[in-house]
């Protein structure tokens, strides 16, 4: 429908998540009339990332260096080593400012359906990491989902010989929610994680 | 909250047109994951567009050379001038395959709480071109919202002591709609453009 480079700007831009063919054409005419310096710092902050980026030798995070920021921080807790699907989950935790320990990106989660098995996450350099570092306690931070419980428990079989302590994150009712929005999974679960109140 | 080029990425996809800030970092953690290759075709498929594309000198779609495709196809009508916003408005014209005229593309619409007047426009492009060419028809397609009302209707004035014939696209009912959800403005647009039907 359009000239070629429209077409194949259009083409690649529908190839990213969440981008379907109305908002590829819309992103592509916006590039097209924006400044060529602006649409030039996106083409070079795409060629950047991927020429700089790497990930953390150690916990598999996104990093600029060997390490990443978090693993290279003495002030971090090596103690305690949280488990997570990706490392957006990282920036997701940071946020809180509430978790000082250290992470471990697992680059996934196990997904029968769609052949994903624990050789595809890092989870024998997980096992290595365990053998290594002085680690008391593993926070299993995996999406609250079918996937996400599959891996959970997978590894929490998978170290519980080895005396660690192992911890879930708490489901329930999500703050700011209402309760009758709430689905009947999660309202359970709120029930069941109650907890005695201090008056 | 990540370290330089990601957040720069983050950043930049952040700008575009529909891409919140959550969406941003899922496409950010997309291209940090993808191939390198999938990754470079899409900063190239920008920088490129950016260097072969331009505006028509005519009717100011986008086009690869100094003239566009339909302006330079002898087959189409240049009695009948289109006259659209956005250049992607001539790709969905194109689509219905009704319509063999020309067009003109005015590079958005009289807004003036936005600050957007007719010399912010190709409106006296438009002029000299009904100067310049044959034109019979002046269609007026642009958006059926206030903005596109307001263009309309200060190009009909301008244009009606020409003698041209001057159109507007017709409001109604969507095909494949349901009645009892169109808003109460398209449907009496229905009833007041209701048509005589031949038994």
């Amino acid at each position: 429908m359009y000239e070629g480079a429209v077409q194949d700007l259009i083409d690649e831009l529908g190839r990213l998540p969440g981008v379907g063919p109305k908002s590829a054409q819309r992103i592509a005419f916006h590039l097209l009339q924006a400044e060529p310096a602006d649409a030039q710092r996106l083409a070079d902050a795409i060629t950047r990332v991927k020429a700089t980026v790497r990930f953390c030798a150690r916990c598999f995070n996104v990093s600029e260096a060997e390490e990443c920021r978090i693993c290279r921080d003495p002030r971090r807790d090596g103690r305690v080593l949280c488990v997570v699907e990706e490392a957006r989950d990282v920036v997701a935790i940071e946020r809180t400012r509430e978790y000082r320990g250290r992470y471990h990106v697992l680059g996934g989660a196990i997904s029968p359906i769609d052949g994903i098995g624990p050789d595809d996450l890092h989870v024998r350099d997980l096992v290595r990491r365990l053998d290594d570092e002085p680690v008391d306690e593993l926070i299993i931070a995996t999406n609250p989902n079918v996937e996400g419980e599959a891996t959970a428990s997978y590894l929490s079989r998978l170290f519980a010989p080895l005396g660690v302590r192992i911890t879930r994150l708490a489901s329930g009712l999500p703050v700011g929610g209402d309760l009758d929005y709430a689905d009947e999974v999660t309202l359970g679960r709120a029930f069941a994680g109650r907890r005695d109140v201090r008056g």
